[in-house]
């Protein structure tokens, strides 16, 4: 047993630090697709002070650390590597408060979202933060990688619903701010910093959510555009005639529909081939779900919808819901796959499907390929698939993929982050300038680079 | 002449360099009511490469640099220290580019805060920051101190707002961002930490927006509740029952109304005395004007409002606002005042609000003391005025008041910063651990502690 390991095991215990066998497989791995490794030891503190004194130990034998949260990255940042101690929060877990006054919720960092979303409703409130791992992600990774998902539209990244942080330094100091004021401009909103830092920073521990009122219900269509303008044409316009009430605004491209309908199994919506399926879903208002209904046939009568589907019951909503949620399935048939989460500017988007249509079957007539995802946000996934997918292939894929985002001035993370998978590649979306920032803040935070070493930078 | 002044003359040339009386009187002062002082010169840059050059000079001569903007903070910011060179973004100026499908706006650093509203409005969009000095402040200084103002319960703080920026650093480097997107997880978010730290950790010369549907139409009403209770009773109602299109939300306290409706010159608004008045506005709906008299009647009928004025035209809303704009007028009938901008959790408001009652009579039955803001975002004003004011007494307020909002878990600065005049305060809002966190970012980004130098640290 190493010494750093002996000085946890004297200072937390056994029941805190597990080593060998002691170590649970899901510790081993996050969804990123790497190698499972088993980290050189496992560290379960139950309380802030657990997790100060574990990094203060960690810190004074310059042994790395990585922090776990509900393993559901999928950009490598809570996967250990060889010689690295895991840090895992699942024992922290819990919502300490609900404060329906102010209209915030406290939680320990390890609480799964599931969990908070739940507190929240339960209150008469809700969580802005929404994502397909709801059940097993926790609540700190989510900030500590600034989560997005279904709802930025309305509600913002992961970023927007933080309220107050109590963090964990490198040295194991602890620095709180359980803030539940819309407004704080009492000096640095040092808060920020570990928001989307991937846990190269410090440990999230302790956090603030500002909740918000519940819909009163919701309405949800399928529409079928002929391409990324209309669909822009028809989310301003739903901009403008329901303020603040649209919640989701999800594109699906042909390549996409065709799979999930294919391979998929799922119905055709509709009778004929569209370029881009719209997945949109608008709060109930005072106007009545005949607002709603009004709308979409004056789109149409515009022709800027092709067709249009109203979802009429829970059975309707699932259902076209099931398209979107296909890519949970891609495992089953789409063999070797790579995803990508990128963003392009939306003055852009019409160049990017246009490339990857393009280019993909130029190099490789035999692949498979999607884009779909939160349109509105600027955000797409893209999947390319293809059987016999080598390293080789596997890095030309991601070179015409990104030399796309690149040109087009877009970001090679929207939502998932860096972590290891992407960090070959981050000076695509990053100056040198940039780069050097973030050094300096990392230098200044972290010295001995002992927190997540070799994510984000 | 020092040399710093000839470097930067034969740097720049003498159109961007001035000294002495050269120097307007603009420069000498910002709206914190310190005394004014003349700055040993003036930087007056045209582009990023000046400002880049300046810093660069002033860098190597270890010359502390002041920035300025429109000149309206409140918090000393601005205001030059004797020996600090002004470095003024007021010619730095324009809206460069509205990029209409992303709902972008781009604009120099010193653009007054009115020119990017118009520009946006021209477009058909809008831009979510607001407050009183649209006229004279300039984006770079509503970023620079994370502006608050008018909408934030709509919008957000001016972060919320903020997509890219492009900044100097102290040693003359320039980063740039100027990120379209509204997703963009690829690394840290540096553009973060230069939100609100004022100017302290590098100069903002450029920055992205991201612009917001326009409202149709805006209704208005002035309500009038029993306390505060009451008052939250009505806001969550019309979170629930307008979702997104609540926009104003502000409270007007009795003593507030009072001076309004007596020095003030307004006349009363209601027939009887109230003990907290409400100025809501909510963007029109499809479900038109209707809906917000007949909301307001429900509140009404229940008990939780006990008077209500909505407005049929623009003269009544210009009326309405009067009585939450009177504070401009204060300096023509309240001799000698403190304004105070804390934040206090609504969970804590009605307490700080009877504690103000009590202990400012109590030590000074003279007195005048109003409290009224942005309730719906914790955010409120709270004057002091009095005859024969003295620094002792300005103190011995200012610490009533800061007790009051220490007791409660509240912040010195809601939405103005710290600049020189709260600085003392700080660790009132601030833990020891906070304070040399922020210590360690600003020996990161700017060690010789040339920015700003004694503002917020």
């Amino acid at each position: 047993m190493s010494d750093v390991t002996s000085a946890l095991l004297a200072a937390l215990g056994p029941d805190r630090v597990r080593v060998g066998s002691d170590i649970p497989v899901r510790n081993h791995a996050d969804a990123s697709g790497l190698t499972p490794t088993p980290p050189q030891a496992l560290l379960l503190p139950r309380t802030t002070d657990d997790v100060a004194a574990a990094l203060r130990i960690c810190h004074e034998h310059g042994q790395p650390v990585v922090t776990q949260g509900g393993m559901t990255g999928l950009a490598g940042g809570a996967h250990p590597q060889t010689g690295e101690i895991a840090l895992s929060l699942e024992r922290m877990t819990g919502v300490e408060e609900i404060d329906e006054a102010s209209g915030t919720l406290t939680a320990l960092a390890g609480t799964p979202l599931a969990v908070i979303q739940k507190a929240a409703e339960e209150a008469g409130l809700m969580c802005g933060i929404d994502l397909g791992a709801r059940g097993s992600c926790t609540i700190g990774g989510n900030i500590a990688t600034n989560a997005g998902g279904n709802q930025v539209l309305r509600y913002g990244m992961a970023r927007r619903n933080v309220l107050g942080l109590e963090v964990v330094l490198a040295d194991g100091r602890v620095v709180r701010s359980l803030n539940k004021m819309l407004k704080n401009n009492a000096g640095y909103d040092w808060t920020q910093l570990f928001i989307g830092s991937e846990g190269t920073l410090g440990v999230v521990t302790r956090v603030v959510l500002g909740l918000h009122p519940r819909p009163q219900g919701i309405q949800t269509a399928l529409c079928a555009v002929n391409g990324f303008p209309a669909a822009l044409k028809v989310l301003r316009a739903l901009e403008r005639r329901f303020p603040g009430r649209l919640l989701v605004f999800e594109g699906m491209w042909r390549e996409f529909m065709d799979v999930a309908t294919g391979p998929g199994g799922l119905a055709r919506p509709f009778a004929a081939d569209h370029d881009l399926c719209l997945l949109i879903e608008v709060a109930m208002g005072e106007d009545g779900p005949d607002a709603f209904a009004g709308f979409l046939s004056e789109v149409y009568e515009s022709g800027a919808v092709e067709d249009a589907l109203v979802a009429q019951s829970e059975a309707d909503r699932a259902k076209f819901w099931a398209y979107r949620e296909s890519p949970y399935e891609y495992g089953r048939y789409l063999p070797k796959l790579i995803g990508f989460d990128v963003s392009i500017p939306l003055a852009r988007m019409p160049e990017a499907i246009e490339a990857l249509r393009q280019r993909i079957p130029e190099r490789w007539p035999d692949a498979v390929h999607v884009a779909f995802g939160h349109i509105a946000d600027s955000n797409i996934h893209v999947t390319v698939a293809r059987q016999g997918m080598d390293a080789a292939t596997y890095r030309s894929i991601e070179g015409v993929v990104y030399d796309i985002v690149a040109e087009l001035g877009g970001s090679i993370s929207a939502e998932h982050g860096i972590g290891r998978n992407k960090r070959p590649y981050l000076h695509i979306s990053r100056t040198e300038p940039e780069l050097a920032l973030m050094a300096t803040i990392k230098q200044a935070l972290d010295p001995r680079g002992l927190l997540n070493p070799g994510r984000v930078l």
